[in-house]
């Protein structure tokens, strides 16, 4: 049986996962979420995250595209989103590198180069790693983190009542993409959206202690959804005309003969941040001055998970990447 | 410029590393050894172990020798390995994984099954990872433990004076490989050596509060007396006839054409323990009827590094597996 034909990425590690043992007292949260948080340990209080995260060549980036200085920003960016989904802050940092042994020294340098700007930005250390050979350049990274229990964010704590919001326009970076896969003339920020995306640390920290439930846009806005609402046994309603569009996005669709509503559903990795919250808490965090966007709210189950149509008819929200589609 | 040319993997990883921020305060031991060693967060005093390892198809594992179970058993004990190296426990488990799309769902869990039957063994807990595609399987596993103070031991904590000692024959996996290689019929023991190793967590907690530096021996007895030596900033040397061959593994030597003590010195993944002790402490782990062999002693730097011949004569102990040699 292939993996597609059980219907994918996730029905795959639901698979996986149940061969192992998976439960410990001090694991409070395990497989599916951004990070694990393990509680218990740690002499402040707080909870220990970890993430882990691989990129492929080929697979999630291109040498022909992207400088290795750019893959090493990206894949430091992307593991940080997941701290920051959970609203934690990252610490420390492990590497494991793949390269194929023609692969040229210097490459390899820019890509740690890379890296290493991403982690000064970020308050990153890096503390280990392996270095291997493969067929394909591949970058394992397993990122530390820390967050109060007071600031941790699951994606299976939504509340129907709570809006749903993101911290900035989605489907932003697939824009980038379309428009490079067609061999178009892509606009700067389009292009360092995709090859150079940064992540809402910055924000993170802040929404974390009136946020229910969050979650990092790196699969698109339509499965980040169904993430939150499946963990958290709710439905939702999307606003399709809510939805925050880069104008740069809604030209690349205009170009590409796409959607640009289709980029910010099931295109990913903007790591802009989604999350529900109570009406009242969204207007503290205007009052903070943090600028979020509502693009839907939280229901009961029975209501399903749909998308209102500019129309006012209502669709099922489906869709997202999927590795295995 | 080739990654051979600059002398191959650890030379890289020195390179590498020196592009990013690799210093903290709680970070007691990061880059070049078994595993990072963070201190000053747990709320019993211990320190958190990490450590990751990643085995790319066709470099560390052929689908066509190993069983997916095989494989999976392989990947958990390495990293445990490191983490008994240190001297510590392992705790929580992190996998990411990137399989070709026409992978068999089956085949994927018999990978985590052999992966659970590894963590049942170990104690180790399935807490999180990812899973993605790419053209060839890529396992990398980020393993966490915990050690106390006073049973941390790192590779630069050897003394001249100290004995080297192993914890059991060494060169077995490697005269496996051989065998297979040659494509001659190889004992069930030899293969299993190579293709689901065991580990020495189960003398590794008792051996730590006794010894000063150790390492598990994953590149060849050489390469690890080496690591040991150039952290400690030490000598040493080892008498070949002192090192504990299996009888198999000189048969398989005798029938590939092959010496013996080039398997022991230059094959990896045995996953025995190579340590440094006092001669009194070697003595109270005979008392306690922990049973290893001494293979030579730490000596001041300015002696070298050295191979003691059964005819009497030394030479420089060169050798180890290199990824990139």
């Amino acid at each position: 049986m292939r993996i597609a034909d059980i219907g994918g990425e996730f029905a795959l590690i639901e698979r996986l996962c149940a061969h192992a043992p998976a439960k410990h007292k001090d694991l409070l949260a395990g497989i599916g979420d951004d990070a694990a948080v393990i509680g218990g340990i740690q002499a402040d209080g707080s909870y220990l995250l970890v993430t882990t995260d691989m990129l492929v060549e080929n697979s999630h980036f291109k040498r022909d595209w992207a400088t290795a200085e750019q893959i090493g920003i990206k894949s430091v960016v992307c593991n940080v989103s997941d701290i920051a989904a959970m609203g934690g802050t990252p610490t420390f940092m492990f590497v494991s590198l793949a390269l194929p042994p023609e692969t040229q020294v210097e490459w390899a340098e820019s890509l740690y180069r890379g890296m290493g700007r991403a982690c000064r930005r970020y308050g990153v250390t890096l503390a280990g790693g392996d270095t291997t050979h493969g067929a394909a350049v591949t970058i394992s990274i397993t990122l530390l983190g820390r967050v109060v229990p007071e600031n941790l964010c699951l994606r299976s704590h939504a509340r129907p009542g709570d809006l749903l919001c993101v911290t900035g326009p989605v489907g932003t970076a697939a824009a980038g993409l379309a428009m490079m896969s067609a061999g178009l003339e892509t606009p700067d920020q389009l292009k360092e959206k995709h090859l150079t995306p940064g992540c809402r640390l910055d924000v993170g920290p802040a929404i974390a202690p009136l946020a229910h439930a969050m979650i990092d846009i790196s699969d698109g806005l339509a499965a980040e959804v169904n993430h939150i609402c499946k963990q958290s046994k709710t439905g939702a309603e999307i606003v399709a005309a809510d939805i925050p569009l880069h104008p740069l996005a809604v030209e690349a669709a205009r170009q590409t003969g796409k959607d640009p509503l289709a980029f910010a559903l099931s295109g990913g990795e903007d790591f802009e941040l989604l999350f529900s919250i109570t009406p009242q808490d969204r207007q503290q965090l205007e009052r903070r001055g943090i600028d979020v966007v509502t693009v839907g709210k939280v229901a009961d189950a029975a209501a399903g998970i749909l998308l209102r149509l500019p129309d006012g008819k209502c669709q099922v929200l489906a869709g997202g990447y999927n590795h295995f589609s």
